[in-house]
């Protein structure tokens, strides 16, 4: 027997509106009716869904359950799509992982592509959207990786460029003679959290050699630039988002040619394939006008 | 018997550089000795603090540990403060908790006045924050919550207004009959994450009532109003983040005169008092600048 998707829209509600209370305004219930149904799903699933509280959020089930609600509406959004005469649920919600530099700056315009759509975005680093996507809990993940995860198609979508940016005051205190290996030994960096290695990975590009220097740590994209743009650090900024700077010279690169590409690929779920290709049309379209071609 | 500072410093370097290999380049030590040092701490307490991994993160107990260190190497830049012969380490580490629309506004400005200072900031909601800041993780964390933490000082720092914005195409197609019940009932609104309650707020205040309308999930206060000008969803943004769009008209306001203030105030370790005071400046100054005054 399928699962009863009155109780599947019970459970999404209270995930989404993050109480019993605002899910059964939401959906035009009382409290009580809802609360029947979500406990109705935990006895069919033989789990708890939900962690009471306020808000309410949803265990590793939970999510995993919400998440197939949605793929079902996404299912049945693309069978109205060749079956005339059947009206979906008017809004269709996509659940995506997707990376915080590709959220400050291409990714908007793509998702604006489709209007009839609700997105629930999640700024994860990239092992964890992998996990998601792998269990089930996003629909697709923005990510570096070219290799198909498990059940996933993968599109090349091109490359985000970085420039290793600081300000003109920054380049004359800590660079007087140069971005040499000692003077990086010494002047502040910008490091997007402790897993970010894209400032890392230009060093060793650039000089030849690993080298360890003082670091901030300035989890946001904007942030980041921010950062920069007062003197805080260097760091390596998404083009799109400091294009702007580097015109005006707020910004300017430590070293002239020294853009690092890093590929973007759009992983997502086979099994939805079709039903998710007005998405996958949308991404390709924005990429092609905001990153670089892939290789 | 007090802990070894070299044991503490080891610990540090391997959270702040993620592997061995970084940290005892950072350190000017051998991998093995970080290896010992590190081993040596984990026997001292009695608990594993890192995570061995690519990259290694902290246990609970490690991160509690590298707050230590970093709280101490804060003591000690006071102590030269107030004895000129003692020469601290050259730069202090700061671990702060931040919401993230302050980090997109005011923040970095006041961060840019302690050069001699290292931050890393993490970005976690009102909850995470206090608990974060009660285990004694971060210095100091910006929250709504006006009563102090246990064991913190407080200060009120002024309000970060709010203003509801959408697009003028997303205002024709939405409200043509301007701001109702019925029209926000099926407007698509943007909300920052499942915590995220502030439109609802909102709503209440100039509706009177509760409103569960559809919404986007959007965990980036620039996406937010990339979001906005792209006419995906209607949120409430900082005002100083949408004070051009508002000027050039990209962004319209929902209703006339219809800002929400949000207070905010710096809830900081009270053992660290003065050794924070430079910090707590900064922020004072900065927030007089870009908040508006407490009440």
């Amino acid at each position: 027997m399928n699962l009863d998707p009155q109780q599947l829209a019970a459970l999404c509600a209270i995930l989404r509106c993050g109480t019993f209370d605002a899910a059964a305004a939401d959906l035009g219930l009382t409290q009580s009716a809802i609360s029947q149904r979500l406990k109705a799903l935990e006895t069919r699933v033989g789990a708890q869904l939900v962690h009471r509280g306020q808000p309410s959020t949803g265990t590793a089930a939970g999510l995993r359950l919400a998440a197939h609600g949605d793929q079902i509406a996404l299912l049945e959004a693309q069978l109205a799509r060749q079956i005339t005469g059947f009206t979906p649920a008017p809004r269709t919600r996509l659940r995506l992982a997707v990376n915080a530099d590709s959220l400050a700056t291409w990714l908007p315009a793509a998702l604006a592509e489709l209007p009839d759509h609700l997105f629930d975005l999640v700024i994860d680093d990239q092992d964890a959207a992998h996990d998601r996507l792998t269990r089930g809990e996003v629909l697709g993940a923005l990510t570096t990786r070219a290799n198909p995860l498990p059940g996933c198609d993968v599109l090349a979508l091109g490359s985000l460029r970085y420039i290793a940016t600081a300000s003109p005051g920054f380049m004359a205190h800590h660079f007087p003679d140069g971005v040499t290996a000692s003077a990086l030994v010494r002047a502040p960096m910008l490091r997007f959290d402790a897993k970010d290695r894209l400032q890392e990975q230009w060093i060793a590009r650039h000089l030849g050699r690993t080298v360890s220097p003082p670091c901030h740590m300035f989890p946001s994209s904007e942030g980041f630039v921010a950062a920069a743009r007062l003197g805080l650090g260097w760091g390596l900024n998404p083009e799109p988002l400091v294009a702007d700077a580097l015109a005006s010279g707020a910004l300017v690169p430590l070293l002239p040619d020294a853009a690092l590409d890093t590929p973007l690929y759009w992983q997502s779920s086979r099994v939805l394939g079709a039903a998710l290709t007005p998405l996958t049309r949308a991404l390709r379209r924005a990429a092609r006008q905001m990153l670089y071609p892939p290789a």
